[in-house]
């Protein structure tokens, strides 16, 4: 019998992260003062985030050391487990040999914890009592509060609105954590307010609800921001991901042709990929590496690749990046995590060095590709993460049309159980297809 | 760093489930025909089940083969991790050391597919073109609808009214596998029609969803029916957890002083512990074994221990077990896989003996005890299997009083992530106290 699940002991999880920034070709452009737009200092950022993440954020070492202490807590869930999808390859009749490695695990059911437990830890260690957030599918919202939690650091998550309503059960689980969570745009900051003067019925966006966080933290006394993507110290944490599907896929015996993963701001296909980034930078392999969006919100595939604010208040460092403009806001599509008008600066980097490429995919593809997914492996995938199922299926079909035996790897990011409302939709034939 | 996850290979699952019919001291009373109160025989079964399950129900075999495709299966999700709980040992301050067998990792998010996939296997092998089941929480029929679906079977589902409504999602990821899932009682068989003309308002009960699922498979062709409890071959396809959990606890160095399991028709109690019964009836080791019923449908506690029918309608044999009465509606409490007037004979039989302890909790506190272990471990518990997770927290709080260092070893069953609902009321305060 053929093995479908590749486990790593405990004691073979990686101790290191990999920070892709000792291997850019080019270093990332500055980030700069949205005041004045000059670059801005690590001593700038101080009023939004503990120093040691500063430090991670501007660091060029190659690998950076996991505490002990965030050890033990990832070992709740980690190492993730890494599978072979047989049955997806058999219902595709492909000779693509199609791997998974799966984030659900986790508590929060996400990838997010691999840096919302590092993050609170470093706020813990330098004496925040008080963290503000962002979430737009509500996975890093949870994974904020499930790690404030464990710090005894109290958490204000700004929802986007209408994910808050989609889905309404993602609350509670911040909810259970002890976190404080409301719709965004919220009348809780002068942003908000202004957001919601202008436009009454909006839905919201990551944007928005970032400049809320935000404001939040700057206007409060001993309170940091967090950020659950885009920034190099988020993407830095995830490579756990991808540390530890290299070492499952040398226990498989394989090596990925394709390297896939959904593309909102960025972490999850950072953290699978950029350790695959590494050994094609350094000439050792050449895989391809496919970052997926939703047609809704191309940023990648249709964005510009040049300064913009992170939020749509203007409150954030400009960032060189892709981006669709600091004020679009996506449809309400149910893949609430990747409505995001920009992307990480490391991504966009490596994309525009065409060391990665880009596609994307409309809602409704996304959901018939889930829904193959549910009923050939079993787990039910976040909208997200449908995204990089989608693609996989294409690239296996393309194989099976040229005969070639590819190795496909995706991440898949997280479990669909807080986006049944979502399914219930594609099924009754009410999904909208952006 | 201590460990706190306890994994096996996957060549370690094992290969045979364990049969505690082979080890009863007194051999179960015979299932008796309800029309004619004489014992029946295996073939009397036969419209109902398939004959290998049938042949498993009656059989004394110590250990039953687990066929190869079921273990292949099996392999998606298990061997399944066993957790100690050292976060919530050091939040009760005890001397004891907690673990866990986690269940909910399984893509249905519980134990209930260690005896879906086997049932539908075996339906297949037979040519069963059509499955019908109850289910109560809707563990037992998303567990069923996943199975069905690897294996081509059309699946239909009758759900007790009352989760239902407060599970929808749990009914959509009925759908994404494929089955169709209905509340019962319905009007689609005699008998629901019966009591809906009796009883407009029932919330609905296992009892009645099982007697409207055996009616169906009855008067349709090339349709059985499937239990996700009570009977000697579900027990038997448990024990996957406890012959997996005497390897981890091996691993642990350590060995259970008390195991625990929540109970309604008893697989998951019996699959954690029948196991560890077999070691008390060789006298090789006497851990107590506690099953964990809510005060709300108190079987093993309250419950007399005679003949009485699985099903409201009276259309089952007649077992021999701890029973509240075959017309007993408990109310609706959100662990609805626990409002089962009845327990399984296997494990009746166990209490009856003194092998095994029972006990009760109220709804209010055993959701404060799963509170406090999303908050210390990080997993969303399921409510079922909340009642486990107090029973532990109340024993390692007595080992804090005496001083003693008890090994405290429960299952999780499954995780609460379509109970959030439930969760919801928990912290509004308008959680009922039955």
């Amino acid at each position: 019998m053929d093995r479908v699940k590749f486990i790593l002991d405990e004691n073979e999880m990686p101790d290191k992260w990999y920070n892709i920034l000792a291997d850019l070709p080019t270093p990332l452009a500055p980030p700069l003062n949205p005041a004045t737009e000059e670059p801005i200092s690590p001593a700038d950022l101080e009023p939004l985030f503990p120093k040691e993440l500063i430090k991670q954020e501007v660091s060029t070492e190659r690998y950076i050391d996991i505490p002990k202490e965030i050890q033990e807590i990832y070992k709740i869930w980690r190492p993730a487990p890494l599978y072979r999808a047989k049955r997806l390859e058999q219902a595709l009749d492909t000779p693509a040999r199609i791997y998974y490695k799966y984030e659900g695990v986790s508590p929060a059911g996400s990838h997010k914890p691999n840096t919302s437990i590092p993050q609170a830890y470093y706020n813990m260690k330098e004496g925040t009592e008080r963290i503000t957030t962002e979430t737009g599918a509500g996975q890093w919202g949870s994974a904020l509060s499930f790690a404030c939690n464990y710090f005894d650091i109290e958490c204000k998550v700004y929802m986007v609105r209408s994910s808050y309503y989609q889905k309404p059960y993602r609350k509670s689980l911040i909810n259970l954590w002890g976190a404080n969570v409301i719709p965004s745009p919220s009348t809780e900051t002068e942003f908000g307010k202004k957001v919601l003067e202008e436009f009454p019925d909006t839905t919201g966006s990551l944007g928005i609800a970032i400049g809320e966080a935000v404001e939040d933290a700057a206007t409060h006394d001993n309170t940091k921001y967090a950020l659950g993507s885009v920034l190099n110290h988020v993407m830095l944490h995830q490579t756990i991901i991808g540390l530890e599907a290299q070492k499952q896929m040398e226990m498989a015996e394989d090596y990925p042709d394709i390297v896939i993963g959904c593309c909102g701001g960025g972490s999850n296909l950072a953290g699978v990929s950029f350790p695959y980034i590494k050994d094609k930078i350094e000439g050792k392999h050449d895989p391809r590496i496919i970052a997926v969006e939703p047609s809704a919100c191309p940023t990648l595939n249709e964005g510009k690749f040049e300064y913009d604010y992170g939020d749509t208040g203007k409150m954030t460092p400009l960032l060189k990046m892709y981006t669709l403009g600091y004020d679009f806001i996506p449809p309400a599509i149910h893949a609430g995590g990747l409505r995001y008008h920009g992307c990480a600066p490391t991504v966009s980097e490596l994309v525009a060095e065409k060391l990665m490429e880009a596609t994307s995919y409309h809602q409704q593809e996304v959901f018939e590709a889930g829904v193959t997914f549910a009923r050939t492996e079993g787990f039910a995938p976040a909208p997200e993460s449908t995204h990089a199922i989608k693609c996989a299926i294409d690239e296996a079909r393309k194989c099976k049309e040229t005969g070639e035996e590819k190795t496909i790897l995706f991440n898949l990011s997280g479990h669909g159980h807080f986006d049944m409302a979502s399914y219930d939709k594609y099924f009754s034939g009410e999904l909208t297809n952006e």
